[in-house]
């Protein structure tokens, strides 16, 4: 993929450990009526791409679809499923379209294309439910960088839809895959279940992102407890910063499960329930993973200041010896350079070398001052 | 408009980031009994302009107002919706006197003046609910700073009331542009989906104030991660302020129209329903943002008192390397700079030199020293 | 008032910030059961004063009250409302007597006079509700410092009794002298209504407290910005204090009004609701404003403590700029003290001028340092 | 009561302000089965004293109990209330005996005996509740240290039973000398009444308590805002965990009193539901007081810091200033010490004084500057 | 057990108190299908050890299972209990063999190997629920370290399996010999109170560990208040993390037996409840513990930081007074060091002795000053 290759040569140097993380609005143009499709993600030159795999127990087709009449739905006797891979949503007037050919409310499809919606489950009376997530990458490790895509599902009682950012490869290979060499119990299910697949290939992806953090927490709370002076609080902000936009990816998706498995929905059949059930138990595992982190993070910002505190308690320390010991002496030698007429000190023979047995008592003395202070 | 142009004039110096945001409370004369109007904005001098506008699917009539008379709701047979579009709420009288006209409750026409009153809702048993909320505008941009302005609407069967503060041009032109072209579904549909339409654009607009926030956290934060000399707490102060405003601006709409979608209500059709529950989401994208940028913002608060904490150890630092290095060899001068008449380095023929090479040395341990412990 | 002069002679001195504020708590001797009533406020030597006050459409009779039997509810046939105005709850005897009179609950009469009960909304199924609140004033501005006043309600189908605290005049009178001059819709109503405009009088009390406290904040956040040597944090906890305790004092009420508005009630009649509910949203905006000033005001320490860290880095800089530049002159004088027999710069005939040349050069060259390190 | 004296001697002497607070944990032998008793307080060689009250509204019995066979119920035909007062809950035989005779459940009587239990409320099918909470003892004042006595009731159709640790005084005396000397409701009503009672000493006793913590409080606070130098954050600690503990040992009283009245309750009758509403509404005012004592008492950290970072600004300042002083006519003494040969000045008839000139011009320009900068 | 012996060989040095956690997630190849068992704890070579209880009131039979067949579940008829014992999870084999011998949820195994997930109940419909939670094990005492061991139960009508990790000893036998001595009242009751007795020996080591966690904290409290110079926010923090761990661990107990109290369940029988309800109470008290101990530790952090600034300041004193002393003498003797031709005092006869006068009247105005501060 291009797209990696270019964070390569574009690698963060040490100095900015913070890599500046670019907002994206929805801008829309006030002049034109809610429900307009306004695609605002990065600009992407290739063309989507559509598959389009129909199975059943006995059947597997899976053919890249060249013109929209082929996304057409199944006629309501065959006894297919239908799921339809749509990688790029950029072309927002393909996105209407397939919208038209599947019969779909327009704000639905709007937010198919605004890649900066928040994940969210919508059940609509006309037999389908839309559901929007963010599936999310690590896009550089040191200092950690995640991006995400916003990927979407429409399920309706025959078919999937799914759309993906244009952003990396297909992330719903390994179960196409899978689904081709009718491993597991993907294909003997319905639609709902092959949802669940999809949306389980996103979250078992957040597993890999919390390790990717957790190398970094590691990393950082090594470089906090040995007191590293190359670290600065500006890592820890990068980290957290990083945790607070995943968790606020992450979160909404436990409302939108649970709403899932609580509702009585005739799009989500009993079977599919636990495995529902199960995904809903990943989810939870990964906020409270992410929230241990986020706590751990803020205590070892307090360790790393009173890290700073101690140091500077050190120099502090330093200075004060320096002064305390070289200030007498310096005091001393000033006394027998003065040039008064009659000081008999300066006329005595061992005169010289008793100021130095004196300044050595002085000095020893000290040191035991401030050894008894453990101070050195 | 002119008030725009005053706040250029009377743009903050650099030296005062945060300007005074003037706090406006509702004081009503307490010999006053409840339900007087109390007008407490700003004083302005603009008449009130009221503009009636009446279409349906074929019709579009758009007039400005000259008599109250005319303001009068359409007959019940004609089938017309009227929006009657009042730009000026400081004319306590007119607005009397037109909530008389369309039977309004006396404390509803106390919060249409009321410029300090927070967003709320209030569904009436005779038929009308009403609903008031806060239109915010980026006054200055460094530094930031929003005002607000109030807006409220009087949603009936057939009618639809909008009030806002004469401080910026009308804010609703879009809508009755698209309206007059005749764009979109706005003229297909009811009051009810024109009073969505008027929402939606003040709650676009919080995306674009959200916009110059996220602009100014940026710069703020790209300020203190590279540890700006210039920076103070006080400019996160001021920008946590606006944010900490904009939040309780727009905080209460969530839950009025959360009220709005689930109450059985007969003012809202079922079809209008999918774009409340669009701009609920709208809604809670714009509180998450804030949130996290209020997240961030107390991290960077974090990072910046350590860099002052970093600043202040390495000044330490250099005090105590230039005192470890002066003082021992300001001690050395001093020892050769006493008057006893005997001290046999004296008359050493290279004693001079010899104390040179002395000096170089302990110079040179204690750069040593000190480059041992990183400290230069 | 005697009391109000009374704070002027006390009025605290700019050394001590903090008011000492004297705790009262309910100390009930362990002997007497519970029930016993027990007046805990400061000591007053004034005589309660009760007024009677009776009304309705055509009628309106305030008389003080001279002897108890005049506080006598009316007969039940007599269509006109009593409102029974008792001015002091410190002669327990005669709260006890009225509590007969009326019929009240024992336990009721006791949160009559402990001054300390925070609010409470208790219906007794006898057909009467009470309710006790605070009202609020401001006993001195600079520094702020608020004292409560203990207020309790007993409403009934056709009388209202209210009681309040000795301490500055009657709080009601401006309801009464409306009642009086038959503005406002106050003697149409019943005794529901008649609690409404009472309770409104305390709760628009609050926003002159909050504007008082909103005009101390604003000045010491004037304080902070400008950096002022003078304020210390104790003034912001000062200001934190009150508004803690404001707080307390106020946020019962929501629950409390919510409950008379939810709860089907045949005191409160369907024609009151509304004004209730407009109380609420006044409660409810003078809690929302103290939380904001709350969360400014937490934010301003912090500014706060990074200013006294700014100032202190100012310091050491002077110092290490100081140190910087004497020492090694001091060194390079010292040098020149030495009493070597042989040491030829002595001899130069310029030597002494060189030695200043040298001099400026390092003087010079510290300069440039600490100016390219911004530190003068 | 030798506690009470033993506690005198222990006296925590200034120099530890904090004083051990020693943890009780529930340390169940791995092999006994649940439901077998464990006393886990202190030894105490004392007897276990049990007293049994029988009262209505003629007769009034009160007797220590000599053997166990004294504890039986009261037959259910008579008249009369029992109230079994046992003083001492070490001797876990007999209270496992006392069980048996009361048919209670054994997990209850393993709460009885576990002082570290957590205040709860069981209600259990067979007739009976049971309800423990915790005495609060001021044991020292300077610096305050609380102490919990572990106290439990069991409440019956016609008995109930009190046990309490053999630490102090029966605490329950006043209630029975009221109950003797025939004051107050307490013998006119059942059981339920009588518990009222006890609890309410209990409550009322949280009081006194809290006026100590108060009066600790008031304190600190002097000693914070006059920024003493003997305090300590040590001191605030210590405060704060009384106080986290207090409010450990009442907040769940909260949910059990409203339990008790909430519930349809056989065993508390209705009569006696607002004397119980009155103890839920004192727990309510001393849990709020707590809170706000825990509030400033943060507030007050921050100052005591603030006050500490200022001392240290303070104390730089008096560095910097005499350094800014000294430094230079060090200097400017030690360019006349130097011995060149050719130094015109040495010659000049008032040099010497010229020099004191110059020093005097230095002196007081640093001092002048250092007082434009506000520093002494 | 080895495990044991070997964390006594790794015992970590004073230097670095904090031990590195390991982080284990669920990695599960993305190929695989849910359902799939993938054991991700540390490797162990020992085989499982399983054992079957077989009892009921007369008989108990307690063999170790040599084969799998005679793990299989007890006929219908037989009137015995059936505990099966697994003492190992990282033969997924095996676990996949014995769930299929049980007709047990794939994803249900799945959690069972799965060391790393959250404590969870889940009741399935076909009559059997599962059970996981952490057995807490105290690693090493100081620096305390918790590390957790996965146990899980399924509770059929007949018969309990327990599967724990091979970790250390069989963390049930004391259960075990319980019931082979036939103590309590374990043998008479069904499976229901035997998971009751295991999951109370789990609980029952929460104490254990508390306990440990206890007397960390007060050692570290202790040198806290002492002002230990060897403290850091080092040992704070690894304490602070190990009770964020535990209570994450421990908290969702709260729900699971709370919800197997309330929910109507065919499994667990009305004798059973008391006792699940006195695990309820023991969990509540170590999570109640548990958060004041973090409480307790975030203000041991704040004192302890205090510390270190007082600390700053007791140096800054020193050096000030050091400074403020010796830089006045220094400048003394300097002046009388300076060579010019006419210095009068030099050719006073005890000149020498006058300037010693006014050195010590130097010195000892310093040291009254200081004094008068209290800096000394």
């Amino acid at each position: 993929m291009s797209r990696t290759e270019h964070s390569h040569h574009a690698k963060p140097t040490e100095l900015d450990p913070v890599i500046k993380r670019s907002r994206r609005y929805k801008k829309r143009n006030l002049l034109t009526s809610p429900g307009t499709l306004t695609y605002i993600g990065p600009d992407i030159e290739l063309k989507t791409k559509i598959r389009r795999i129909q199975f059943n127990d006995h059947l597997f087709r899976n053919e890249p679809v060249k013109s929209l009449s082929e996304c057409r739905p199944a006629e309501n006797g065959e006894p297919v499923i239908t799921w339809l891979d749509v990688d790029g949503i950029h072309e927002t007037g393909l996105i209407e379209k397939l919208g038209k050919l599947y019969d779909l409310h327009p704000l639905l499809l709007e937010d198919i294309v605004n890649t900066e919606h928040k994940p969210k489950l919508e059940i609509y009376d006309d037999g389908y439910l839309f559901l929007t997530l963010k599936m999310l990458h690590v896009e550089t490790e040191s200092p950690i960088c995640i991006t995400s895509e916003h990927v979407s599902f429409v399920l309706g009682e025959k078919y999937l839809l799914s759309f993906q950012e244009e952003l990396t490869d297909d992330i719903f290979t390994p179960v196409l895959n899978r689904l081709e060499a009718s491993v597991g119990k993907t294909r003997r299910n319905g639609p709902d279940y092959l949802l669940f697949a999809l949306m389980d290939v996103v979250v078992d992806n957040y597993f890999i992102v919390l390790e990717k953090l957790g190398d970094s927490l590691d990393y950082t709370e090594d470089q906090v407890i040995r007191g590293s002076e190359d670290l600065s609080l500006k890592e820890l902000y990068a980290l957290k910063r990083e945790l607070t936009m995943a968790r606020r990816q992450i979160w909404p998706l436990r409302d939108m499960i649970n709403q899932l498995i609580r509702e009585d929905n005739a799009l989500i059949e009993k079977e599919a329930i636990p495995y529902y059930r199960d995904l809903y138990d990943h989810i939870m595992q990964v906020l409270d993973t992410i929230d241990s982190y986020r706590e751990l993070l803020a205590s070892l910002a307090d360790v790393h200041l009173s890290t700073i505190s101690n140091r500077m308690n050190s120099v502090m320390k330093t200075l004060t010896v320096f002064s305390a010991i070289f200030m007498p002496l310096t005091f001393i030698v000033g006394v027998y350079g003065m040039n008064f007429d009659y000081m008999p000190e300066l006329k005595m023979r061992y005169g010289y070398f008793y100021v130095w047995g004196l300044m050595a008592v002085v000095t020893v003395g000290m040191i035991f001052y401030f050894k008894s202070k453990k101070w050195t």
